[in-house]
């Protein structure tokens, strides 16, 4: 099984570290095809970043036709229904993977993720999926999301400030981690907090494996239907 | 007063109608610049049009940054949060223009719309801005945009047939016109059936002019906050 | 064109502002008729209050037949769907417009509204309007009506901490000022917040002024129909 | 005790109607007083009617200051909210309490009213008691109120034909009947469809006895706070 | 008529206090049955505990086919929808009913009630419910349910700490208990906060009482329809 | 890897057919415990059935210590709270597997299951889980549970009736099928309606292999704390 896992934005750094985190949670004969978009922006914090990194996320997709699912790695889902236009195998985001398995995990779970400008679209994606009611919180650590990849000592503390307010103001009982650049905190937090700390990208990583060898395909009706083949030239 | 209207698809028959329906309900005084996207597809059906249509939008508004406010003409809001990041000026969609004026004028109302795919993204708008209740249906013509354009003499008689169900069937008080290219046809459609049907281009060109008038601005703050100038270079 | 806006309080200073805030924003030449009602309370402070306010309004609006739309200058929106029924022009409440405004101008925004007697309708207001999502808190300043009239210096410190809390507790992008008495308030608060500050007056006027060049019309069907002529004589 | 029950219209035959009904289901020292609106409409069929009927129904209800408990004898439950200011005994309203008892004897009911033009103010009450779910259609049989009061024979059928659309179609388990001139059909109908067919009449009744005997009050607080002295003498 | 109130725990004292709570509002020619669960948890507290009192709970309902209706005396309305596949007659929750007053005598209201590991039960019938809006909270007073039982001193602070901070934090206009065995604490802390304090105990055999002498039923189709005989003699 | 599956009913026919569709899934090396119940009923069909099962499912789960997850083979999700008291290894149920994998193939999808009477149930379900919007319908095929098992011929007639009148009527994009004794059917509907069609058993069995690979723990605060161990006795 061969699964495309796209960083939407131009950061090489983190597409390594999130095809190391999907790798690690797939059977060994699935492979992870990890590709970073070829432009658009540096990191994705926020609606603007989200519309840049879409043609160059779908062009990723566009040229690996022959695989059996996709995970996109940008935790605010960017592209994610244009995405399932494009193929009839499994798409799934890493902020939808995180947020529906915390939801079979608690009975209600907090975000915390990285600047506050994000915090609306994630919100929006959460209403979106029918999340907004089990969702306790969407918290801000006001740590841009390249601090993450330069590992500036302040920003675990920033992190792990707003893990504890959603503890303790927020009654959280699981943690989902709101950037692709986390991934690599999740277990650590878990064990510090002994709560589930998620991190998107294994849980959409395990999710589309899981579809594909059901044997699931994304719909061709509705809002899904393929595009006409005039429309698949545009970049 | 000077606002700009972008027709996010690249068929510029579809800007001159669009212009013409905005300067019929602006104040004389009142520029209307409008804009067709360089690039990008012919018509916009469904989400993955919407994607490969951000990067022409915005590269629009980018270019004129001398302006009052700005309408994104089409019905699926395409890029509107992105859009509300570059400007402080208000940036207003017109399916929601259109949306928020039927939401005052009834008790409910129904969208006619072109093609069946492009509902599940118009609906997702609709619960976005929190009017999914009062939304009695939204109903699919099968009507590509580019029919419209072309005038085939069986699209008028395909969206006059969901226009009668939406009233029989679905108790419409109103009806909201689903494309920038049924903007032409709206008064004849009141005339006809009687009853409030909004052309959403008429309804987005006079709102933003209001809001200026009235001196009101988008936020900075929060989801809208202007991202740094190193990522207004992107394209 | 000639708008009638109404003050359903019987306090023609308050009548005199929401002119002045009408007038402001209109064409020069659309015609602002402002009418304070003959009877019913001296300010509208909730549920008791808008219900004895209902029958003076209503008499506004059937004198005066020849007019092109109308705004209910009270930001509980006393009377709205009455009002509709009686006419089929435009009838805009400025809690509506402000809110709906707002929406349009923010992800989230919040209410400064005079005592938290009148909270609980607003927020009535604000489900019914579908607007319960993006609106963030409605605060009480504790300031009554006619305080704001008679200009006693600690309402404005009382209404500005408010605003402070609905932007540092509950993350809000814009605020609405929550009676028609605050009207000469917004723009000041504006720049010092450097924010939107929305008065419902402006926009209201601005809305049904809109919506008249346009040439909609309030629907004529369901909830809205016209009630039958016997009934027309009740006061 | 004494339970005070106000028909908010001004026809006597149907306030003999309602006393009736109430006068069945409680205890045999509950005293019900009956008092017709003053002045107002001779019935009570959507917005308009409801805001002109307000004036006479909190009349009555001041000018009966030693009671127990209200019923609102209408549908609309009309100038609900502004009699619980005027009063700390319990105050039901007809519609809301058909509804919630028929939500604790069903997992969906339909309502089954008069004219078209009542049901959007039917569904607003729905959604703001959190009825909207439970709630599978409100039906108009297009019958008007007063013609359940003169006996016309087509009324029953057109009554009976909405009872069976909303069994058939919308999966109805329990009928709530719209209207308090409908109040002598519902035993006879739960009957014939063998299956609850409730009257909001002998519900409320019910309900402000219960809540009496129990010693529930009216809150005092928020929302239904008492108006000032000085606003009790509008009429 | 012949209630029968049901304890599903196996706390006798808890059934003898219900028992006495529930006589206190009936009329005098009504007998409450109070039964208690012959097996099952001693006290409710959290989903685990629900489970496992559901066969002991149905088991009593079963061996007295003979009553008018039924009292589920569990705060978390424990087996409320299998019991009511079980008899036509009317069958109320303590929570549902103290819920569902609430609703009709304040705007808004909160929940005190003992563990913080029983509250997303109580959150999720609430939900279910429809009430979901008009709660403003539910808060955990950490007091065990047997400690309730045995008088522990300290329990009584902590409950009117909870309250205190549902007044003054979430105005909230009254206060449901959140526990059957808080029964006897409301007419006293109705008088200390001077605003409506529910007991759902009597809240339910009231409403019962009423349901039943109005003569209506559980409807006995679809969710509730009876299970066929076969399957009535699990235990 | 021990994954524990349990047909909460007792028909063990039923049992090996979960058990074939859960190792047809899931990686060799992880291993397949099903169980049946020692007691309770011979099909779950509505919230009666649903009760009874309970104490056999728990009873399971208690017995089997050492897995590393469990999945609940029943659509209703019976007792899917009380079991995730039980362990802190994940725990899913059918049906929400179903719905949430659905969410992530189409923008809306239909439940076809056996008997009108479980439909509320469901209904209940996907509330809770926050997919009432994106689910399109919940349609009754009147085939019992038991049907399915005894291959009676129209069973399947009445299956496909169903799903086609989802894809015409409701527009559903994907369907969920609505009980374990359909599991077998998925893959030969899908093929036939060339659109996803879930079979919940073997998104279960997937996603908990998942969830454990990936080291994910059902959270032990809040309400899915454990219960203390003198209850752990209980049957």
């Amino acid at each position: 099984m061969r699964i495309l896992i796209i960083n939407p934005n131009t950061t090489h750094s983190m597409t390594e570290k999130v095809a190391t985190a999907a790798r690690r949670v797939v059977s060994p004969d699935t492979e992870i095809i990890a590709r970073t978009s070829a432009h658009g922006p540096v990191s994705i914090e926020g609606y603007y970043d989200e519309a840049l990194s879409l043609a160059g996320l779908l062009h990723e997709i566009r040229r690996e036709p022959d695989i059996d699912g996709v995970v996109i790695a940008c935790f605010d889902d960017t592209g994610l229904d244009a995405a399932r236009c494009l193929t009839d195998r499994p798409v799934v985001g890493i902020g939808e993977a995180g947020y529906r398995m915390a939801a079979m995990l608690s009975n209600r779970f907090s975000v915390v993720t990285t600047l506050s400008r994000s915090v609306p679209a994630l919100e929006h994606n959460l209403l979106r999926y029918g999340l907004e009611r089990q969702c306790a919180s969407v918290r801000a650590s006001d740590v841009p999301v390249l601090e993450l990849e330069h590992g500036k000592p302040e920003a675990m503390a920033r992190i792990e400030a707003e893990i504890q307010k959603a503890i303790d103001i927020d009654h959280a009982e699981a943690i989902v981690l709101g950037c692709a650049g986390m991934t690599d905190l999740a277990s650590g937090l878990a064990a510090k907090y002994q709560m589930p700390v998620l991190d998107g990208v294994a849980c959409a990583a395990a999710l589309v494996e899981s579809m594909t060898r059901i044997g699931l395909r994304t719909t061709r009706k509705g809002g899904y239907a393929p595009p006409p083949p005039s429309k698949l030239t545009i970049t």
